[in-house]
């Protein structure tokens, strides 16, 4: 992994363009900023393609998936693709309803999305393996275990390699794979998903550091996890006994905000397989 | 009052679909983590129907209304109503435009809406009666006060009788009532109406306690109040001298995230009569 | 300037109608009520003239800018003009793209507004003068400094005469001037742009100071931007060491919810040229 990540991605705070869900985007644009990229959201067709054709990054989000904005995705996307900048595909609650599914087949079939990352059950629904979705959070019986990890790690490969993108499963154990190698991250903390838009803020960073290393995207996609979970250890030691997810949640912005490579290095749990 | 509504809400985790308004969607979603239910906000008409089918509870707010979301709401609360789940109307600011009175008045009319939710105003302008709205506040004049209790509660179980439903009010004292039993709940803070969106968290809340008892939404809706209003308390208590609304913010999903049965027994100050 | 602005706003607690971008919504609607306002947001056409038609101040804001809603815009801002209350534009992102640019001139055109408020780069943008745009950031290069000053503040005047109102810049040095005086306020912190929305609240702020004072409209634009800039000098002070951005942003809120006229005397740096 590269050892300067964190700096490079301060120092050429890329712009990252979002069509992503309402209920998170502030949290999204919060992250971005606090990692050292310069977000920006514009979902509406007559300026998605030219907002899309300046930025360094592009992050697509279907977490409140509406009619009027699907257009504006595949235009985005395409300048996207025209000029060779990174996409992201957050397929939140992909499996949950067809509209979310077929949207989120649509979109992978006709951008080139450099990554997809998700919860297990929506990558089991991109798949079309049957899944436990529950609404847009991972069913319980949808999870990446020490012992299930082999097998996982099989997926993971099969998923990138029928899709030709890197895919990115957020959960208590982390995979990224591109169809070859497969990092694991075991950073962050259960409170985690009791806070809604970790996996948001997530995509949107990992966008910025697709941007900052779109040579490499999947070591770049990893470090984005080890970062977000390390903040979320971070994050939840400086709670005291009477704060709960409300203060963890700022807690969270703030060890992003603050991250450097130094503490990345020395806090991540990475492993390549 | 059942004695350990907050444990089984926890442990049941009900998948909660909200057609709430962009303001303050985001502490909705938190709140509804925060006390233990699954948040999914989906408000296309190609999905609305189908999000709703699998919930436990749907909530519906007309905060930002728009002409989009009118028919999801109404598609969503068919598929509830087929489904016998619990449907919770948070008129935010009926009364303030004849767009918002005629829409909230259309949704109590065509869904078997379980639960009415707002503050005076709003339940005046929805009982008919000259309210002292402004934009989506109560007026100044619309207060439940001890004095004018008695009469308060006999509005109230009026209103829920005449639309056969829960008619929940909150305010410096909140009343839920039945149109029989009427619930007084004298927990919360003069800070909570100086964050936005504490009625939206309440409204997202109290279906999650429907959803975890739907024999006895009354009692389930009043518990809701309580726990809301002792958060408050135990917020406010929390604040340092150089603290203020932002912080208080960030405590009262603290104190969501972190209340039990025990804590509720103990603080809430709830009146049967 | 007038020295009891903040208990004025405070006490007349004025209803301001905002049309607005959903990234940063909440967290203007949280600004409005820690100044003592009382914020509305509604967008849809059906409504939005009536709503304008009860409010004490319009803020429009293109962060997020759909075709949906500028028809809103237009007609809240009619009903505005007819009423005699102050309109705001806040022109978020404007020549990034030539949709933006071309709402921002029409709204400009159409609308009686009192106070166009953003970043260097975008009031360049309106003024037709080339500038460094990035995304809704302002451009590196767009940057009012003690060197600058006397030509900015130039720039800042004629922008003024030649749009009939009010033109406010915020930036490490914040001018606004009505074509003849130019306030400059040099209160704030760095970290400030860290955070996504603190333009965004500042115009909503604004327009509640607006509303307090429409009299002045330019000494009441200033008296919100020494407000802003001093609670982030506050905010900022009060951060420990492992707090980052995300407890800033609660801290920002804080400092504005309790700000009182004797604390702004003290604090803010304000100078009339």
């Amino acid at each position: 992994m590269v050892d300067n990540l964190v700096a490079t991605l301060r120092s050429h705070s890329p712009l990252i363009h979002c069509i992503t869900n309402y209920v998170t985007v502030g949290d999204v644009a919060n992250v971005l900023l606090a990692c050292g990229a310069s977000p920006v959201m514009a979902d509406d067709a007559q300026e998605a393609s030219e907002m899309a054709s300046v930025a360094a990054g592009l992050c697509l989000n279907i977490g409140t998936l509406n009619s009027r904005t699907i257009g504006s995705m595949l235009l985005a996307g395409k300048a996207a693709a025209q000029r060779g900048i990174p996409i992201l595909l957050d397929p939140v609650g992909v499996g949950a309803t067809p509209f979310r599914t077929r949207t989120a087949m649509r979109l992978l079939k006709e951008l080139p999305v450099a990554v997809v990352r998700g919860n297990l059950s929506e990558i089991k629904a991109i798949a079309g393996v049957g899944s436990f979705v529950k609404g847009v959070d991972a069913g319980a019986l949808d999870v990446v275990t020490e012992e299930n990890l082999s097998a996982m790690i099989e997926f993971c490969r099969r998923v990138a390699r029928s899709l030709s993108c890197t895919v990115a499963v957020s959960g208590a154990i982390d995979l990224i794979s591109d169809g070859q190698r497969t990092f694991i991250v075991r950073n962050g903390h259960p409170i985690m998903p009791r806070v809604t838009g970790t996996g948001c803020m997530l995509s949107g960073m990992t966008t910025a550091f697709l941007a900052a290393r779109p040579e490499d995207v999947t070591e770049a996609a990893t470090a984005a996890y080890a970062v977000m979970g390390l903040a979320g250890e971070i994050a939840h030691q400086a709670l005291a006994p009477n704060q709960g997810t409300g203060t963890f949640r700022s807690n969270l912005i703030d060890a992003i905000s603050l991250m450097d490579d130094a503490t990345l290095q020395a806090g991540m749990k990475v492993e390549l397989r």
